[in-house]
């Protein structure tokens, strides 16, 4: 499982197993592109390098957070620009791609969807345990919570079948993550 | 030299040369991509169909608009997305990628900052004369447009060079073909 958090200027990603409930951090790493070089070339170096991840470590499939909104228009350009090439590499290196909202990720990770960045950070390094060493970059650890949303999310929906998804539990607490929220996918 | 005018659902390409002053269409097209298809998907199809024209028409330079406003965040994310997947897919062919801004792109090619897409159409038509036949497509008759402006533009600064540059000419006027606008890239 790869979870990617795109930017145009730093892009991370993680690649997270999952055996007998407990998380193994496998491969992780950051993209950084050139402040100096044009925008087609940052975007370049994002497809090459996140296609190599992919393939290199044998990603079978990703997971990129949605966006729904964004501050600006002029940064929700930047962004998705880098967010399109991401998508793009992964399913060109013929992975499916998931998508799941920043609220998602946190109910999951951190147990509350209102959770702050420092929260869903420490809650990642407490899953991973031992295997957390390599996460010294917060967009690397970004990513790692994105890969994690999905595997709890994947084995609650094989787990609970469609009928039980309206389950609902305390939302401030871990036990929510055995709630199936919604899988957001964004079409245009 | 190979315009391109990306877009979520429809993106348009034309590989337009120019031969002693008057311009041929070497080859046109446009991708559409699946909206029932998830995201991914439609910029994967973006991405290989777009590097997969640039290599077979064995294009050697690409332009492409350059965007710094929108009217929503979401709809700039949405292009964005396809926008970054289009420069990605040129810089990956081995291009070098030119990006021209609207008003700059109706100047060159109508004459005139302010003149409106029908007026940008009739000038491409005119411009191509008998060479319009492939352009039924309003995205490929944009990555026309866009092509012939990298021309224009390109053309003036090898036979200008720098110290002219400030010339300036009617903007009203298609005289002003002569004047070399600033060529904005876009960095983050």
């Amino acid at each position: 499982m790869l979870g990617v958090d795109p930017g145009s200027r730093h892009t991370g990603w993680a690649l997270v197993t999952r055996v007998a409930g407990r998380f193994h951090l496998e491969a992780a790493g950051v993209i950084h592109t050139d402040p100096d070089a044009t925008m087609a070339d940052r975007l370049r170096t994002i497809l090459r390098d996140l296609r190599a991840a992919a393939v290199l470590h044998r990603a079978n499939v990703a997971s990129v957070e949605a966006i729904f909104s964004h501050r600006s228009a002029q940064s929700a350009l930047v962004l998705g620009q880098a967010r399109g090439v991401a998508l793009a590499a992964l399913a060109d290196a013929g992975l499916p791609v998931h998508e799941y909202n920043a609220s998602t990720i946190k109910q999951s990770v951190a147990g509350s969807g209102k959770a702050d960045k420092l929260q869903v950070g420490r809650m990642v390094e407490m899953l991973l345990g031992e295997h957390t060493v390599a996460l010294t970059s917060e967009h690397a650890r970004d990513a790692c919570a994105i890969a994690m949303t999905h595997h709890l999310h994947a084995g609650r929906v094989l787990a609970l079948g469609p009928q039980k998804r309206a389950r609902r539990l305390d939302p401030r607490s871990p036990a929510s993550w055995g709630v199936t929220l919604p899988v957001v996918k964004v079409r245009a």
